[in-house]
């Protein structure tokens, strides 16, 4: 059987679950690499993927007899089928996170089972620490990253829009890499100081500072990279900002390790921020990233997270004066027993373009 | 009170609900026109909005006066609030079919309700009968799709590829609405005979038959329109199933009126196109549309529904001959009390370019 459904087997042991139900598309391509509409049961004995006819042919060219998957055409489950699934099941696990009420309800039903228990996201928390095939996708998404950034270095010119720039981005991905991760923001001048910008017909302007987040997708696994670059020149103004932003972000690297505890690191930011012009963090500082932009853990000063070797997650502190500008600096980062990988290494001095 | 705040209470009223959470974002956007991460709260008394610092300025921008919409930033919400919301309420309405189960505890815990009680979509339900403005973009949204079409008629050429004909008509819906309404399809070749192609680099051949599903969106309304037409000639071979299919496009039209059975026009067709050569039609044969592409009321064999006035639906029969070419043709169109208007008007007989 994959290794990922013999560890939830493992898990669900542990767990008295006797059977399971997953229903989140994201946590059946972790554990099996389907990518379609349809349902997960681990059985007692079996492991089964109930889909639609558009997509059975594609499932199975996804799986190899090693997988142990046994396909259905929904069209074919009798209802007396449903029944027989978990038969002898005591508890069975569903994701409590992902399931409607309306479906709970008919899970009950349908399957006649007694004990459907809340899993408490088992699945997505053993989705935080990545194996090394996930590793080498992301790894992968993140050198794409750093070679359209350095593309853009040239590309960039004052008189494109933003919107322009965010455009060219896509198309990079495009050709490239499954596309891009999430929207790409593309912000310059004022537009700046809103961390979450959409990129709008503003032209870049000489002395503009620019705003650029962005990440792609391979094989389903996410970059995520932000810079903040200068036109022509770095405004005084923007100095003592960036130069507090870049060196937080430094500091947070040498912190990022197995048994770090996130809170306390974003603690250290928040302080740091607030004690150089009293400054705050207005968005958390980073988040875990895989098969999803934003997954566990999330790095925040509410979080009880601990860092563990091989989880990845992103640095992205940023500091914004409303109205004004904003500085973002943002890398991907391999969490070690002793460090960290920074996965994105594109160049975080001043940058001029 | 704005009117689908004062519907939607008369209707809590009928069904004895004195309170309603509503967390579907489009349901939220459809009643008070906001679009933004947040729960609406429907009290004894107040129209309630709680959403976050991220938001707050762009809610208010939103509404007028008129709404009767208060609005909270959650951080400012305490547990004291949450409790006295629904203090006097019997029975609490939840959307069942949007809330997790996770959530659904997490309401009965922080709300201190005793009856979270299922509402069947009431909201869907209510959203199938498009008002004046509804009507009004949705018609935008399908006249720009008929000009997106007339224009593509002069640009498509041999050579070039299904991505590079997808891509224009993305940047044509870019610059003239809020984009895609979702992924447009353009197959050609055997790629027509998969009704959910995906635009690949196969590049457009003489004589060859090309399917284009594409769609924008005016103020969050979509229109939806699929044409198939031919490079060239038209193959002898595709003649009889295209003239199947557009009889029975235009058939329907015939049908579509207030009091229509769904399940009855829907057998029609099945019927027809199994008289005709033994073929099935292998997907719904239509569905409202509105703020999302696909909404009630759903129209194949299986559905119960009824026509009404001012539904908005589209009208899709297609036929897919495996590994050899497919035919769609799909309008827009609104109901009438004694027939229908179709909202998309491009050209339905052989199209030639």
């Amino acid at each position: 059987m994959n290794e990922k459904l013999q560890w939830l087997r493992n898990k669900m042991n542990s767990l008295n679950l006797q059977g399971m139900i997953i229903s989140n598309p994201i946590n059946i391509k972790y554990l099996t690499n389907i990518e379609a509409e349809g349902t997960l049961l681990i059985t007692r004995k079996e492991n089964i993927y109930i889909t639609d006819a558009r997509y059975i042919e594609h499932v199975h060219s996804t799986l190899t007899l090693y997988d142990e998957i046994i396909v259905y055409d929904i069209k074919d489950v009798s209802s007396d089928d449903y029944e027989n699934f978990f038969m002898f099941c005591e508890n069975v696990g569903f994701e409590e996170n992902f399931v409607t009420y309306a479906k709970y309800k008919e899970y009950i039903r349908k399957y006649k089972i007694n004990n459907l228990v809340e899993t408490e996201n088992i699945i997505e928390k053993q989705r935080m620490i990545k194996d090394e095939e996930e590793l080498e996708n992301i790894k992968k998404a993140c050198a794409i990253t750093d070679e359209c950034f350095k593309y853009l270095l040239g590309y960039i010119k004052a008189g494109m829009t933003e919107k322009q720039i965010a455009d060219e981005i896509e198309e990079y991905y495009k050709e490239r890499t499954e596309g891009i991760a999430f929207e790409t923001i593309v912000a310059s001048g004022e537009n700046t100081s809103k961390p979450h910008a959409v990129p709008t017909e503003r032209k870049i302007q000489d002395e503009d500072i620019i705003t650029i987040d962005m990440g792609c997708r391979v094989n389903g696994y996410c970059s995520d990279m932000t810079r903040t670059i200068f036109v022509g020149k770095v405004p005084e103004e923007v100095k003592p900002i960036y130069d507090l932003v870049l060196k937080n972000q430094l500091q947070v690297l040498k912190e990022y390790k197995e048994g770090a505890i996130v809170r306390q690191i974003t603690k250290m930011v928040e302080n740091d921020f607030k004690l150089n012009g009293n400054h705050s963090l207005i968005h958390s500082l980073g988040h875990g990233i895989g098969l999803e932009v934003h997954e566990q853990p999330y790095i925040s000063s509410k979080g009880e997270n601990i860092l563990r070797e091989n989880m990845v997650v992103t640095n992205e502190p940023g500091i914004y004066i409303s109205g004004k500008f904003g500085v973002r600096i943002e890398d991907t980062v391999q969490i070690t027993k002793f460090g960290c990988i920074k996965l994105t290494n594109s160049e975080k001095n001043y940058t001029i373009i």
